[in-house]
């Protein structure tokens, strides 16, 4: 794809300033910039890449001056970050904008999909499947017996979806992910016999999850990632876990069994977070703490594992450091008692 | 699938109480039930959701005694958890009862396979591989050359098994798990040239492995699970690693190269385990916690990184909590000895 | 395969003794020794293994001079180790020497594939990718559009490439591994938005890569791997990282977005790196440490979460297990100083 900055300007609103004959067909950041390539300049911080950018085109904000001359043919627009990120996003849909039913996958007689999907080669839908209008299906996913993939979600190459699980709309859930596998659970007062794992797995819509993540199913019930979760890579998730909406979990995070999860949290990478526990709205989390007891206020920040409220960590742990110091003058203290 | 109270109470050995032609088609937590839906009381604590419960059908303990009138039909018998969880494997059974060999995947005509087994399509079977008897391959497994897959075992949508792999009977591995991928191992002072790996993974039987994890083949020899060993999810096992019958590994664990892990050892989540160790049987590891020495006496309890006996931690972890007044009091001491 | 002592002799060009007959067809370890195998004795420390091992070759060092009978054949040579990993090395090659165009995969027609490469069944490759020489591209491995696989590069069954990933000479990826989904990145000021990611993966040559690692595409620009990384398995690397030449991630390791870790580093098993960070060359990290400042010193040794000098930590590790008698000792001076 290959666009003039006459066409740029157009769909930005915008207005050309240099030669308006110039082709992008790419972009990029300024200090990247190659010919070919359309970049923008909206932090001031960034001015000096623009007088030496090889970018072929910088969208730029209306009241920008140039104190040197710049090369590139610029477009002026009201706020240079939302347009470029209005043409990210036009590239991206352009990209991804997959259609069709490949011969080489598979789709049960007893499943029912809906118009305009993409289904991939040797991608595989069980019996008695749903899969809603503009659903992406990418090749080699698994989506076992019996789910339901609502509208617009997209699935890349890989995901595996097991039986019973319930997708919502405008999902995205990338390579590696699997959802609705046994929750882990044996008894072990029982020669180790597994307990049977015959809940769901059900994700409401507008929630994206990264790659290789694993989310088990309810023993009984449902595992619930409710409307608008926001997943990094390699999450794992226990059986009949609650996450609240929008809320945030970075890469590596694990919740153990039954525990809730409140709205709007921030949890950072490799937090742990035990079972049966719950955690109010709006908690953060700092990276590689460990949660052992419930959170009941709102807002807490914690730290460390087991976790407590992140001031105090931080203020214990600059004494940890210390510690040897603080040995030390208590040995001071001794020597001076015993004189 | 419908079954009516008369069949469930057959079936459970029970004694109906309300109306018997109720029928039910799915199992719910009492407090969750639905028209429809069958569940059980077992736990006094819950005793207050069998009056409003929209379930059709409650099992209960013969000597259940209702102080307020239940509208659901209730089935008495010896133990409802008992009756219940038999319920549940049941379902259980009849849901992953899968058979037959698709057309669309593949078998090498080398590979032998045993009777009644289930090949979903575009699963793979490569040379000299031995599939055993009612083996239940899922779509898009990958099962490479020279491996053995022993009677009964299951292995979900996507599961990755390297060549020379043999796992043992009644097995269960979930989706995304690979098996018998290389041990990590370079020699940086040789221009980092790869270490040829070229043991492999033996998995005893009655083991059940969770989703996406690795486990990596040996280097000479094999990496080794050893009888009714269990992993949930996302957990690393080396190169070389031996775990003991019946040790559990919670989600995010760690084991580095060439460690020896006792029986009836318990992890909880995100453990690490540094190389070239043993630990004894019957260890208990709190989560998050790091062994970096060898553990000899059974049945030690460890936490911290670097872990150590829990207990101690535990208390030590309380003084750090206040190491801040701790300091004062020093700060306080001080002060008063140069008076 | 079965090759006989006389043939491994002129493979190793190494001197017989014994009986020059006996056949193997796989490798082992001294102490693990079978009739059919080949061994090989270097350490002195299991020199007490070769008189009882039941392997039917034993490579040994010239000047290996038994104290008691060997029933083995030997075969004398300059190097017993450097012979044995040559032996490791010429079987890994014929192991892995898959070749041919499986029917059962699918190229797009405007892909360009060289010369003698392998595709399995089930494979997928997507338009315009560009598959150099000598690749391997296992059963159910996926390779998004406009992507490039170097010559001699092997990828591993079920392999995710997002569209865009450029992958150079002579890689190694191993099975579940996703490379090039989208960054971690919404906006909780706009609704949560996503921030559309359109930049790519690029990996330099000699890298290999574990299982179920996930490796995230660029905002905009690449995610790099310099020539020569090596990562362990589960593994994640966040958009825009950049990792040095030559410096090795063990399991479970996390690079948050936009960090860049310098040459020759070593980080241990479950180490977290906060994101914009930069980490000097020669870092070494400790296992489960995480690094929340940028490193700039070349060489340093960090431990600990937050982490810092990994002596002065240990140090006062050290304090912090004592830290209950410290308390004694501090009582004790209080009820002094009251006297």
């Amino acid at each position: 794809m290959e666009f003039s900055a006459q066409q740029i300007a157009g769909l930005l609103n915008g207005q050309i300033e240099g030669n308006a004959d110039v082709k992008i067909s790419k972009l990029s950041k300024i200090e990247e910039g190659e010919p070919g390539s359309i970049s923008f300049l909206a932090n001031p911080k960034y001015v000096q890449y623009i007088y030496g950018t090889k970018a072929s085109l910088v969208i730029v904000n209306k009241d920008f001056v140039p104190t040197e001359p710049v090369t590139a043919t610029m477009i002026r627009v009201d706020s240079a970050e939302i347009a470029f990120s209005k043409l990210l996003e036009m590239y991206n849909q352009v990209k991804l904008n997959k259609t069709g039913i490949s011969k080489l996958g598979f789709i049960s007689e007893s499943a029912k999909t809906g118009e305009n999907i993409y289904l991939g080669e040797f991608a595989f839908v069980g019996e008695n499947v749903k899969v809603g209008n503009n659903v992406k299906i990418y090749p080699q996913v698994y989506i076992g017996d019996n789910s339901v993939i609502g509208d617009n979600t997209t699935l890349f190459s890989g995901v595996k979806i097991y039986s019973e699980t319930q997708i919502g709309k405008n999902c995205i859930i990338h390579s590696g992910t699997v959802i609705g596998s046994d929750g882990f659970r044996f008894n072990p007062q029982n020669d180790n016999q597994k307990i049977p794992q015959i809940g769901n797995v059900i994700i409401e819509d507008d929630v994206e999850i990264g790659a290789n993540c694993a989310i088990d199913r309810a023993t009984l019930g449902s595992t619930i990632l409710r409307k608008g979760v926001k997943f990094d890579n390699l999450i794992h998730i226990a059986h009949n876990v609650e996450i609240g909406e929008n809320t945030y979990i970075a890469a590596h995070g694990v919740v153990a069994g039954s525990t809730k999860i409140g709205k709007n949290c921030m949890f950072s990478g490799q937090v742990g977070i035990v079972g049966h526990l719950e955690i109010a709205d709006n908690t953060i989390i700092t990276a590689q703490s460990g949660i052992s007891k419930s959170i009941t206020k709102k807002g807490e920040v914690q730290m460390g594992s087991p976790a407590f409220d992140a001031n105090k960590y931080r203020k214990a742990y600059i004494h940890f450091r210390n510690l040897d110091s603080i040995v030390q003058r208590l040995n001071t203290l001794e020597r001076e008692n015993k004189q």
